[in-house]
């Protein structure tokens, strides 16, 4: 990152429009052993750069990862382009009714009963700052 | 992971392929602050699932970071087929002329000047363990 050439509002509106046209992105957590862990995801909501929604398996190992410690990192890139973000932020555990509700999309179905199913959590991650960069011409922002 | 059914040959045979068909990986270490960063990075050498390679700016933020913790996580996965590794070990900044020379390609010419550029550093990951996962259908091994 030789060049830090965009300003905190155009790195925030690269990174959204970015956001919106991927599948995948990758979370990183501090994992056991001072070592770091990370998985491929796939968001279930996105609001703007500020908060990305996921659902997980009540059994995964994230969340003992983020029970221990909530901060965690995000990443995801164009193929074609290669532009990229990262997000870092907190990433919080939900089970009320009111956030399952929120991110229910039909594609969950294939993975869970339904809104309720007690094995699916909610997972939501709060934005403190980003990074967006393409071909060294980069930029980065707080929320 | 709710399940693991394969053995760690298994495993390590099918991270050892899906590797091989990726472009990207993602990068995880031990950030700043107690964060974990993250980033896309592409493997210059891929030595089976023992040894990957990449190379990066001296500048880059991740020679800091490794300098501090050389703990390391590296995750890809098919967007075809949705199938995932992760494998977890310690990155090591090389700066020698052999290790420069083994990486070397082509297609590093548009980055560096050369194998010798001065601001070019040799990242090599040494995986201590692995994990597969397509579907469900997972499996863990160690090297």
């Amino acid at each position: 990152m030789k060049e830090r050439e965009l300003t905190e509002k155009e790195a925030r509106t690269k990174v959204e429009k970015l956001l919106s046209t991927v599948d995948t992105v990758y979370l990183a957590t501090n994992g056991s052993h001072g070592h770091p862990n990370i998985r491929p995801m796939m968001p279930v909501k996105i609001d703007g750069v500020e908060k990305i929604w996921f659902c997980t398996d009540l059994e995964s190992s994230k969340i003992i990862e983020l029970i221990k410690d909530s901060k965690a990192a995000i990443s995801g890139h164009s193929p074609k382009s290669m532009a990229e973000f990262r997000l870092w932020g907190s990433m919080h555990i939900l089970d009320d009714a009111a956030s399952r509700q929120y991110v229910w999309n039909e594609e969950l179905e294939s993975q869970y009963t339904g809104e309720d199913d007690p094995t699916m959590r909610v997972l939501r991650f709060d934005v403190i700052s980003g990074m967006y960069n393409n071909k060294g011409k980069s930029g980065i922002f707080t929320i």
